[in-house]
């Protein structure tokens, strides 16, 4: 297990730092890519010593290709890097996760993520299928979200793909549309719903109405304005990029930066 | 690679798809817990087909211990399982996600994730500082968010947890407090930012200001309605499962249990 003991940041310092970690008898561990925004697992792989250290001083996500017995820079053939913003280790020095953004889709078929078969699920075994659809729906998924078979994502993400499948989902006769869908097609409803849930969540501070109303009421306006920046064009990616950025700062620029 | 053919979703089935996935020499493949709400990735550790299979049919995540030559199903001595909603294989079959839910911390340290140690970061090279302060922290970061040491996290929970932080931050002579710190102090404040956020919100849908005004807005109304959450003692965790456990159901039930 590592014990590294200096707290500077120089490179001979992380050098040993890396060093350090818990490496298997072929020099290898396990490197895991993750989208910084979203949560979505991208792929993994193992990584060398020299490919973490690529990793952290590159920024770009880096492995070991053990067919090619050399660094496997994600994205030097095909453009699509995943720029590193941060390196974790974990408890016991045998993991590592590259915390970044995607430029472009990760996997090589084409998805966004490589784990895009489910095993337990309605779809389990059918992963050649799941490839082909996905492959087909990456333009309009990258756009907002929509349409694509389902893969390993946290909740906000998929709750955006939720709300884009409702969008499409076929009117069946003598069955009401889903919620979702009846906001989609009337913007005066939903931008109604989307200031009474925010007064709402105000209301539940301003009464104390207690933990459990604000916390529900947060979740109607997250819900509704998802909802919203679907009908808007928006993708959350894109938002909470943009938040990550604001909040890089520190109180005292955030603040500057608001003005 | 695995070529699962059939699509049942019967045990058998289950089974065989599970025995096509990429097990590498000692029979191992690559199984990575992750919070399905907030996309935490929890642990890491190496599984064989019964861990697998144990995950998938019991929904508690399982590995296998090499030390201990036998199955570990985490939480089983500490009472902190991992319950598992669903299993997804990568392209290549050499790894999985068990994207679940944590019932206590999923680190044997105490904390919330075994990637609490930045290589690359201010902090990096301070793994036992880490581990200290992680410890202290949990009960607080469990209640809403404040006061953990870094870990990799994705943007929602890092913005909470940076809002925590502002919460607490020292008052500086002749500097003035961050927007977050002050919006927290007065909830008269707090609540009018939340109208007038989701109004801009809906205003970029009504006025047709174009989607980069619209996920502009989307942030705003989210970062704001964050501090409010934290102002009401909530947890964006909490809100997200929520919103989870309505979404999981189909179209007309979500409409009908909105009634
Ligand atoms: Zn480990
Ligand atoms: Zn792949
Ligand atoms: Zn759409
Ligand atoms: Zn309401
Ligand atoms: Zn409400
Ligand atoms: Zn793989
Ligand atoms: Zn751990
Ligand atoms: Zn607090
Ligand atoms: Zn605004």
């Amino acid at each position: 297990s590592p014990s590294p003991s200096s707290s500077s940041s120089s490179s001979s310092s992380l050098e040993s730092v890396v060093s350090s970690l818990k490496w298997d008898e072929k020099g290898m561990l396990v490197a895991i890519a993750q989208d910084a925004d979203t949560g979505m697992i991208l792929m993994q792989a193992f990584a060398n010593k020299d490919a973490v250290m690529n990793t952290v001083t590159s920024r770009k996500a880096t492995w070991y290709s053990r067919s090619r017995d050399k660094l496997w820079i994600k994205g030097e053939e095909s453009g699509n890097f995943i720029e590193v913003t941060s390196v974790y280790a974990d408890c016991d020095g045998d993991s590592v996760i590259y915390l970044g953004k995607p430029r472009g889709p990760s996997c090589h078929t084409g998805a966004q993520t490589c784990y895009y078969t489910q095993l337990d699920g309605p779809d389990g075994a059918i992963a050649n299928n799941q490839v082909k659809e996905h492959k087909k729906d990456f333009a309009h998924t990258h756009e907002h979200g929509a349409g694509a078979a389902p893969t390993a994502t946290p909740t906000l993400l998929a709750l955006q793909r939720t709300i884009a499948d409702r969008a499409n989902e076929p009117v069946v006769e003598g069955t009401k549309p889903s919620w979702t869908r009846r906001l989609l097609s009337n913007h005066e409803l939903l931008c109604s719903k989307v200031r009474e849930e925010a007064d709402e969540l105000c209301q539940a501070l301003e009464k104390n109405e207690g933990v459990e109303r604000a916390t529900s009421e947060f979740g109607d306006v997250l819900y509704h304005s998802l909802v919203l920046l679907h009908a808007a064009g928006g993708d959350v990616n894109d938002a909470l990029a943009t938040l990550r950025a604001r909040f890089n700062q520190s109180g005292v620029e955030e603040k500057a930066s608001r003005k």
